[in-house]
């Protein structure tokens, strides 16, 4: 099954597309959104949201990653085979985070082109064919050459920063919080914000942090879009103290 | 096949981890994105518009609803069989409508855990393997206990508020128009409203109501995002005058 | 396989119903969003969207398109055949422009009627069945009569108006780029807006023109939004310099 992970926008015209080209390239393959809603050209934030959504994703799952402000320039297009799942997309950042936290990880550049290679969508082009290839369980070995790191690449830890902000007004962070003690408290928008399990522990308005179900840092508030209230956004940098 | 209603949001990260959780527990079965755009966090607005949208649902459907402030709370994870459909979710109140007004009901209360049950993503963790046994026939007798009447049960009466504010601009209420005289007025947002059967029938930027193809009483304008412009919102009070 | 082009919004309640009918209807056969996004109830803008994303879409395709501002009206119920691929709507233009550009269409009036046809709803319950017939391969000859010409004809020219603005901030033309030569200066906002392969050839915020993967005209900026902060808009015109 092929998984979708782009900032297209789930209203746009993007989206579609792809599926068009799915649909034709892999008949009978579910193809799956997982989300289109990825930090629209922040290709760090995305890469970090992808590697907290991968952890849910089932054994081998093919995820097509599209946050690309650079098509059309010189990066290259990459697929990356990670604990036995697979991930095409463009060598930008996007895939190294979940390869960098994988036990196991080979990544392939993607050295075919298809006959027609628009200069601004090759999420449609040439990744959603190289994916229906792989979801078919033909490797494309004649189309892409063993690499040995990709371009970009922003390592295995933490992004100190918002990298989601939820439909409820919930603020995501690139933090895990599996290993972080309760007590410690996160900075964010010029605010200490401590810890709180669930909404009713903290006053009303107030904001606090909590591990979500993906384990990362979530800063939240017991009132509705408390974090836009206080100007949270995308790329937003948060601290961790004590 | 299995319909998702959710208040999750179309554009977020949210519906795609519950998709990519059937698509490993139910694979090969349908799953339909019947709305995500349930009123967010109200549940007994959208207990209403979900009795709505299951008067069109095929026989044998399995929707698994989430609107769920609660999550994470005491409140009980429930399954009800109302005239053939199911119905996996929360048991607080969302699925009490369309169970009361269903000639045969049989509820059930979930007794399974997973081994990873988050704290704040049931829907994903507990609703969605639940409602993967059911869409593939079998009911999980071993998961749950017959239950005799739900904790929350807002009845099988009309909700004489707005349910949903449609992306034209038009208010669904929770009143079915069926039995009421085309002669009625609704009363809304302070105003006195008409019937009309079309736009053409009433006068630029005139608000009227209507019988919704869902049976339910519509306030709409016939210019575009009317009900926006008098301030009318989910949740907001509607009256029957005569 | 049956694609969905409407004006219902991503976020809403109305795709998913005409999912539903769908599902009951052609079992297994695959319904993809191709987008819900068309410019809301401006049917000539979206005929021409239609038309650009129909070029991408496989043979014996089926789409199921809407944007109805007259539902409830006199207005037909259409099928069209064109160039091997199937489109059902509404007889206001939304298939027009798509018609005229092929090398060989057919068209059919939809006489059948179902035992319940709402007046606000024909996606749902007129289109969204006939689509189903001619997706399992029965055509509906009972259910239709050969049509010499559409009612509403925008022609196969194209049209100078946004027909779209994007996730992005980036406004698409209903102007075929294909045979502009790159000298071309287009007007849109009251500016004068050269050619640019790249956002990097032209200056921060400044606007450019470029050929879309759909072979159409887009305005975009090098700076996020450029195109919202001029002002443009689905609708307003655009003109071709030199």
């Amino acid at each position: 099954m092929i998984f979708l992970f782009t900032d297209f926008g789930g209203t746009d015209i993007y989206a579609g597309q792809v599926r068009a080209v799915l649909a034709g390239a892999a008949p009978g393959v579910a193809v799956i959104d997982l989300t289109h809603d990825a930090p629209a050209l922040n290709v760090k934030a995305s890469a970090h949201l992808l590697a907290a959504l991968a952890l849910r994703l089932p054994a081998g799952a093919v995820t097509l990653a599209v946050v690309d402000p650079g098509v059309g320039s010189a990066r290259e297009a990459v697929a990356v085979e990670a604990d036995g799942r697979w991930y095409v997309g463009p060598d930008n950042g996007l895939l190294s985070v979940v390869a960098a936290r994988a036990a196991r990880r080979e990544c392939w550049r993607i050295t075919w082109r298809p006959r027609q290679l628009s200069a601004s969508f090759h999420g449609r082009d040439l990744f959603a064919p190289v994916a229906a290839d792989i979801a078919r369980g033909e490797f494309p070995a004649a189309k892409a050459a063993q690499l040995a790191r990709l371009a970009v690449d922003f390592g295995a830890g933490d992004l100190a920063e918002i990298i989601h902000i939820d439909h409820y007004g919930n603020a995501l962070t690139g933090l895990r919080a599996a290993d972080l003690p309760r007590t410690t408290r996160i900075v964010a928008a010029g605010r200490w914000i401590g810890h709180a399990r669930v909404f009713s522990d903290v006053a009303h308005g107030e904001l606090f942090w909590y591990e979500d179900s993906l384990v990362v840092v979530v800063i939240s508030g017991n009132a509705c879009f408390a974090c836009a209230r206080v100007g949270l956004a995308v790329g937003h940098p948060v601290g961790i103290g004590t």
